[in-house]
C-alpha cells in the first residue's frame, strides 16, 4: 500500500518548543533529499516527552515510507530517541558492538576515557543498522518500524550534514529517487515579481522542463533553475541565457556569490584596486570587501570618517564645504572620494555620507538620505538617494548599492541601474 | 476532558517543506506564549496539500486546546487556510463585513483599488471572529473547531509579530496562563559549562524558584533568569547578584545588548572616544561600533590598513618594522595603534593585524595568528593570539575580543580575561 508521504521528519527537543532554538536541521535534510528528487511531506516537532514522542512516531510510521528522527541521540537523560524507537518497534535495547567501537575510537582521538554516559550512546534497539557519524560521538541508526524505515540523526548541525550523503542513499534505495539539476544564480537590485513579469512576457522562448524558483534575502535575491533530467541540461542553459538577456546586469554570480566577491573578480580581471571612504556605513563596505578571501589582491586601505573633523583631517575634505553644504552633500562625498583615491592609490573608489538614523534627520535631509560618489579620478559621479527602513537595513542596502555601483562601472554595465530609480531623491 | 497539549501549531507552506525557508515564526509564537506561561506542545508542518492539511488540523484539534495555524492567508490560489478551517469546522465560507472594511481601509491607505484577489481574503468561515492585523491586508480569525479554539495567523513575520499580543490574550483566556518574569543577560568570553560549574559549586547560595537558561550565539552567550511568580522577583535579583559575583566581568548587558553598545555606554560615561586600526578584520570593528545608534558620540574615525603600504602611508608604521618583523608583529600593531590614536585624536584604540586565512599562513605564523594592541597613548599593551576556525569565525572572534578588551580597559576590569588563555599563543 502506498503511504501518504515519502519522507516524514520527527524533530525532537524542548529547545525547539520553547522558541529558544530555530530549527534549521529540517531545512538541511529537505534540501539534501530534494537534490535526489525525494520530497519531505510532513514534519512533527515535539519536546522530550515520551508519550508525545511515541504517539508521533507511530503516526508518522503509518503515513510515511521513511521517517527521519532528528535529535535526542546524545549522552544525557533527555536523549530519548533510542528508547523511543525500541519501544515503538517492540525491540529490546542492547549494546551495539560497532557503536562501542566507534565510541572507543572517538574517545581515543581526543585522549578521553570512555565513560558510562558515553556508553549509553551504544545502547540501541536490537537489529538496528548503524549510520556512520564521521564527526561526533553519537551514531545514527536505521531500523524497520511498523512498515516504515526509521533513520535517527544527531541534532548537531555539522554532524547531521556529514551524515546526509549516506542518509540520502538509504532513503533513495527505499523510495526510489533520482537527480535534479539545480543552478543557482545570485542577483541584486531587482525583485521577484519584476523578474517573473519579464519571463512571463517571453513564455514562448522559455525552454521546456525548466523550473524557475526564487529565494529572497537581504540584499540579494537567489534564482534557481531546475531540470529533472540530464537530457534537459541544454534547456537549463537556454533558460539561463534568456535570463542574461532579460536581467543580465543584475546577475552577480553563481551559487552563494556575494556582491563583494563579484566586484573582486571584476577588479582582478582588469588588475584594478578599490578603496572606500565611509561615513554612514561606518566600515561595512570595507568589511564586506575583506570578508572575501583574496581581497588583499584588490584592496589596500579604507577610511571610516564618521565625524566632520575626520573627513577634513583624514581625507582633506575642505572645511568650507562641510560648513556650507553639510556633511551629507555632493561636494563633500566628491571630496571624500578624491581624498580616498589619493591616499590609497586605488584605481576606483566609493564614498558615502548619509543619515542612518534613528536620529539626525531634518526636513531638508530626512533619515535615509544618502549622498554617494563613485568612480576613478577621471570618471566619477555622485547621486542622492533616499533609502527607507531601519538603521540596520539602511546600512546593509547602502553598502550593497555602493558595491554594485562600482561593479557596474568596472564591468562597463549601465551605470545607473533600474532599481536606483526607487531610491532616487526627488526635490519636492 | 483535558487535552494532550495546551497549544499546538500547524505551519503551512511548500517553502517550509522544500527547505528553502527556515521556519522562525513558530519560535516567535512560542516565545510570546512562553512569557504568559503557556507552552506549545506539538507542531505539525505540511505543504499546501488539502488532504494533509485537513488530516493534520483534525489531528491537532483532537489533541490540543488551541491550534494556531500560520501561513496560507494571502490572496493567491495556494493560500488555503480559510477553506481548510471551513471544511474541517463544517462551515460555509462567507464574506466577512469587518474583513472587507479592513481591506478597503488597507487599500485606501496605499492608493490601491480593492480587486478580486484581495477580496478573497475576506472570504472566511461563518462564525469566524476577526483577529486584527495592524499591518498587512490579511486578517486572522478565531473559530471553534471540534472542541479546539483555532486561530489563524499570517506568514509574514512583521504582521505575525504585530498580532501576537491579541493572540496571547485569546489563548490565555482559553487555557489560563500567567506571567513569567525573564531577565536576559548577555555575556562574552565564557562558556555554558563553565558557568554551570561555577553555579553548581554555589548551590547553597542559589535562590529558590529561579531557573537559569542559556542560549548560545557567536560571539555572545545569553543567560536567562526566570521566575514564575512576582513574589520571586527578589530571588531573581539575588541570582543575578550571584552571577555578578561569579562572572561579573563577562556580563556585558541586558536583553540584546552587543559588545559594541556596552563599550559605547562605558565610553559615554567617561566622555571618552575610540578608534580602530584594522588589518585582518578589515573594517569589521568600526562597522560593529557604528552599527549602534549614538556611535557618533564616541567614534570619529577608523582606519582599514590592509596592505603594508597603507600601514605606512596612512598610519605612519615604520617601513623598517614591517620589513624586519612582518605585518603580523608586536612592533607593527603598536605602531598602528599609535598612528590611529594620533590621526583620530581618540582617547583609546585597538589595532589588529593577523592571518585570517585560508591562505597566507607560515610555519612561524600559521593561519589564525593575530597580534592585537590596545589602550591609550599612556597605557597600552599588545598580545599575540591564535584564533582557530574559518575566516568568517576568525574575523568575528577577533573583532569581539578587540571590543571586549577595550571595554575592560575603560571599565577598569581585569585586563586579560580568563578566556584569552584559550587563545594565547605559546611558543613551542
Amino acid at each position: 500500500m502506498s503511504k501518504q508521504v515519502q519522507v516524514a521528519l520527527l524533530l525532537t527537543g524542548n529547545e525547539l518548543m520553547s522558541g529558544d532554538t530555530v530549527d534549521s536541521n529540517s531545512s538541511r535534510i529537505a534540501l539534501a533529499l530534494g537534490a535526489h528528487k525525494i520530497g519531505v511531506g510532513k514534519k512533527i516537532t515535539v519536546g522530550d516527552d515520551p508519550t508525545l514522542l511515541s504517539d508521533s512516531l507511530m503516526d508518522l510510521c503509518a503515513s510515511a515510507d521513511v521517517v527521519i528522527i532528528n535529535g535526542g541521540l546524545g549522552p544525557t537523560e533527555d536523549d530519548l530517541t533510542a528508547e523511543l524507537v525500541a519501544e515503538v518497534a517492540g525491540q529490546a535495547l542492547a549494546n551495539h558492538p560497532s557503536a562501542i567501537e566507534h565510541l572507543k575510537a572517538w574517545c581515543e582521538r581526543r585522549g578521553l576515557e570512555l565513560n558510562a554516559s558515553n556508553l549509553k550512546q551504544a545502547l540501541l534497539p536490537e537489529g538496528a543498522d548503524l549510520v556512520a557519524n564521521p564527526i561526533g560521538s553519537a551514531v545514527g541508526f536505521a531500523l524497520e518500524v511498523n512498515g516504515a524505515l526509521v533513520i535517527t540523526t544527531p541534532g548537531v548541525p555539522v554532524e547531521l550534514t556529514a551524515m546526509l550523503p549516506e542518509i540520502c542513499d538509504r532513503v533513495a534505495s527505499r523510495v526510489g529517487g533520482g537527480t535534479v539539476f539545480i543552478r543557482r544564480l545570485q542577483t541584486f537590485g531587482i525583485g521577484e515579481s519584476t523578474i517573473q513579469e519579464l519571463v512571463n512576457a517571453r513564455t514562448d522562448d522559455w525552454p521546456n522542463g525548466v523550473t524557475l524558483g526564487f529565494r529572497s534575502g537581504l540584499p540579494q535575491l537567489e534564482l534557481k533553475l531546475q531540470v529533472d533530467d540530464a537530457s534537459l541540461l541544454d534547456n537549463r542553459d537556454e533558460a539561463e541565457n534568456l535570463l542574461h538577456e532579460l536581467i543580465g546586469d543584475h546577475i552577480i554570480g553563481y551559487d552563494d556569490e556575494q556582491l563583494a566577491m563579484s566586484l573582486q573578480r571584476a577588479l582582478l580581471d582588469r588588475q584594478m584596486s578599490v578603496t572606500a571612504a565611509e561615513s554612514c556605513t561606518g566600515g561595512l563596505i570595507a568589511s564586506l570587501i575583506t570578508r572575501e578571501a583574496g581581497s588583499s589582491q584588490v584592496f589596500g586601505s579604507g577610511f571610516v570618517t564618521y565625524s566632520n573633523t575626520a573627513k577634513s583631517s583624514v581625507l582633506s575634505v575642505p572645511e568650507a564645504s562641510l560648513a556650507q553644504y553639510g556633511a551629507v552633500s555632493e561636494p563633500v562625498v566628491l571630496a571624500m572620494l578624491a581624498g580616498a583615491l589619493e591616499k590609497s592609490g586605488a584605481d576606483i573608489g566609493i564614498a558615502v555620507s548619509g543619515i542612518a538614523g534613528p536620529g539626525g534627520g531634518s526636513d531638508d535631509k530626512p533619515v535615509g538620505t544618502v549622498w554617494m560618489a563613485w568612480g576613478t579620478t577621471a570618471h566619477h559621479r555622485a547621486i542622492r538617494l533616499q533609502v527607507p527602513g531601519s538603521r540596520e537595513r539602511f546600512q546593509i542596502l547602502v553598502a550593497a548599492i555602493g558595491l554594485d555601483i562600482m561593479r557596474r562601472q568596472v564591468l562597463e554595465l549601465p551605470p545607473i541601474p533600474h532599481y536606483i530609480q526607487r531610491f532616487i531623491h526627488r526635490a519636492s
